[in-house]
């Protein structure tokens, strides 16, 4: 690429009708002539070859990816992480935002991973590391996508459960159980005081428990409880499956009671989950295998609030996230970056109920509630409540106690002087 | 975990029926006691807690992963990679085999992902870097699997192409052009000598150039180009999509004359590719965006073998991967296991075609091939067809002699010397 073909790929943004674009952040490590290493990056991502050999043109103008901003973080004595056949040369750590227009791909979740994290973005010639930190919308692109069809605002009414965090819990023994315990150790943790049972992420339809039986008997289970307790509770089934079974999953699930479902987001495709969205008559709640596998490293891979923007997008009305603390080993700045994506402002997209999890318990509770910093968020622990030494029930009645001693500004020993669930909670 | 809970996830290989497990191999750092780091890697992707409180049940016996052999590779001064907030100690490099029951998910990808690159993979106490190598599949498992329609023989009979590479070319300017002059050049190309005219991987179904435009006009030109060269030809029309139009646009394409449909596997979903195989009357060629994002990394994330083996399963007839050579940053015996990956023995499923690229030209087809060591292989150029000064008839005409040169044992240089179009590519 000589200096002329270079600059076709930087421009400034005043020039730009960024309704036109999508505003993309990457971390990039350079070798070499660090402008070159941008325009290369621009254009594997875009227009890859911009003219028809012979032909006065240039598809840049209207298909390129442009750089609008950039800075370098400091040179490198090596890169961060080894890649074998990098170029060799002078490394660069630099900071990118890129403008890119999204006519290249339309309002897609596919077609637009396959353009912002895709070969072009992994393959550019002297730009061995990248990460892509975050992804700004226009309106206009946001206006394509539904969101959330029930949000915060639709679990809490389906609850009736205001002014405090939404109680999950992970029915355990997580994988094994009969039907008939599964359901059995769920009545117990709802009449205990949780909102939601729900199932582990790693147990969806198998022969040994099909989600039309769980969700036969967890059903029934449920809306005895809701009797009992006169409050409303959740059975949160995992639907998560081969896509072309996910609708007739969803179809038998609910029929049979369940009325929230769960759905591992990237081993099913963020497309899959826009497409359960739209059919869904309950409300969707996500999981998140596979994220970590490209988001836990600093320099490398995707940002997970890039993720989570994306399940937000795609319809999740609650996403399932790691953590507070070091049993998740991610950064408490990234958890809160997630929280926020739920959260903050996205055009006329519904707010997502954030859900950072992570072997939680009544002694996390005041921690995460804390950090989050409002009681929008759900709370989810597994062993915290189904390991507890007095059962599941009192498992879930320590976690209402724990709020409990939270809202009034009790410490949690004080209160388990005369709270025997969360005493033995806190004893074990 | 105390010491008999980590005996409980160790298993000698000759007392499991491995016909009921997949063996997966990990790469893996573990702080601390290494018997517990591995106990506890075993217990998070499957049986979490293993028994109910109170009961007296071990759901290990049939549910629990084990661990069936491993080995201390050495003690590391620091993890390879940083991440915050991991746990401190003494570090050991560790390679494990694991017998992971199948019977915890049964023969779906979703959920396979879910178990074995999931939550309990990557947030396993004591164990921040995971890398995911490897995993074998029992004959029994893999039955559960249509695989490739087509697959390699099915391509080769369908271009009467044999003894031979199968000649891919992505039609360049990728991003922008008119259909009309899209098909232009893929008709170029083919009366140049491409088997398969194809999209590049960003360009799908877009107002400015839609599947159903490009499929009328591309599947005319073909049909032309057949007539006048005798030969057969493909257009490989890119129905990468949300999930729910890719089967009508499987249809619309198909019903147009595109003989081969490409798509994005990671984007869409390995599940949704099994989905489109099954529904699909052509083959179908996978595209590996974002696969580098989790796989670039010797020690962190999954290798890709991993994924063209899912790829394969899920029913890919070919399989486009990054190639060799520095341009694509993949180390030489990566590329060879992902070709060996689709070619090699894997119960009943068909073979399929492996496609290595990145940058090629007629220059780069005989180390390739050499590399390869067979003609089972497609060999994708783009700008090395489409950027060719003489334009894409000789772009793609310089392929075909660079082969005919490799065939007749002639240098290129030789081979140059009568062959304009070659000459002017190794000129360039």
């Amino acid at each position: 690429m000589n200096a002329e073909d270079v600059k076709g790929f930087f421009c400034d943004r005043d020039r730009l009708e960024m309704a036109d674009y999508l505003e993309l952040d990457y971390y990039l490590e350079c070798v070499g002539d660090i402008k070159t290493s941008l325009a290369h990056f621009c254009s594997e991502q875009s227009t890859a070859q911009w003219s028809r050999v012979g032909f006065d043109e240039d598809f840049r103008t209207l298909y390129g990816a442009k750089v609008i901003a950039w800075e370098v973080i400091g040179e490198l004595p090596s890169l961060s992480y080894p890649v074998e056949q990098a170029a060799v040369g002078k490394i660069h750590a630099c900071r990118v935002t890129i403008a890119h227009p999204h006519r290249n791909f339309g309002p897609k979740l596919p077609n637009l991973m396959t353009a912002v994290c895709g070969e072009g973005t992994f393959f550019t010639p002297g730009v061995p590391i990248v990460k892509l930190l975050d992804i700004t919308f226009p309106e206009n692109y946001l206006a394509e996508f539904d969101g959330p069809k029930f949000g915060i605002e639709g679990i809490r009414e389906l609850l009736g459960a205001y002014d405090r965090p939404v109680f999950f819990g992970v029915v355990k023994p997580n994988i094994g159980l009969k039907p008939e315990h599964f359901a059995e150790i769920a009545y117990q943790s709802w009449l205990g005081g949780l909102d939601i049972a729900k199932d582990d992420e790693m147990l969806a339809d198998v022969s040994w428990s099909t989600v039309r039986r769980r969700s036969e008997l967890l059903g029934e289970a449920r809306r005895k409880a809701e009797r009992i307790t006169g409050d409303k509770k959740i059975y949160l089934a995992n639907i998560t499956d081969e896509v072309d079974r996910m609708i007739e999953q969803h179809d038998i699930a609910v029929a049979n009671g369940a009325n929230a479902l769960l759905v591992n987001a990237l081993p099913v495709g963020l497309s899959a989950v826009r497409m359960l969205a739209r059919h869904s008559k309950v409300p969707l709640i996500g999981h998140f295998p596979f994220i970590a596998a490209f988001s836990r490293l600093e320099k490398y891979g995707v940002h997970s609030r890039v993720i989570t923007k994306l399940q937000r997008l795609a319809g999740l009305d609650a996403i399932i996230m790691p953590g507070f603390g070091n049993r998740m080993m991610t950064p408490e700045q990234e958890v809160l970056d997630n929280v926020n994506e739920c959260l903050g402002d996205m055009g006329s997209i519904r707010r997502s109920l954030p859900v950072p999890g992570g072997s939680d318990s009544a002694l996390t509770l005041g921690t995460v509630f804390r950090k989050v910093g409002s009681v929008d968020f759900g709370f989810v622990p597994g062993r915290g409540i189904f390991g507890h030494p007095m059962g599941p029930r009192a498992g879930a009645a320590s976690i209402r106690q724990a709020w409990e001693a939270i809202e009034k500004g009790v410490l949690l020993d004080d209160y388990a002087v005369n709270h025997a669930e969360l005493k033995a909670m806190l004893e074990k």
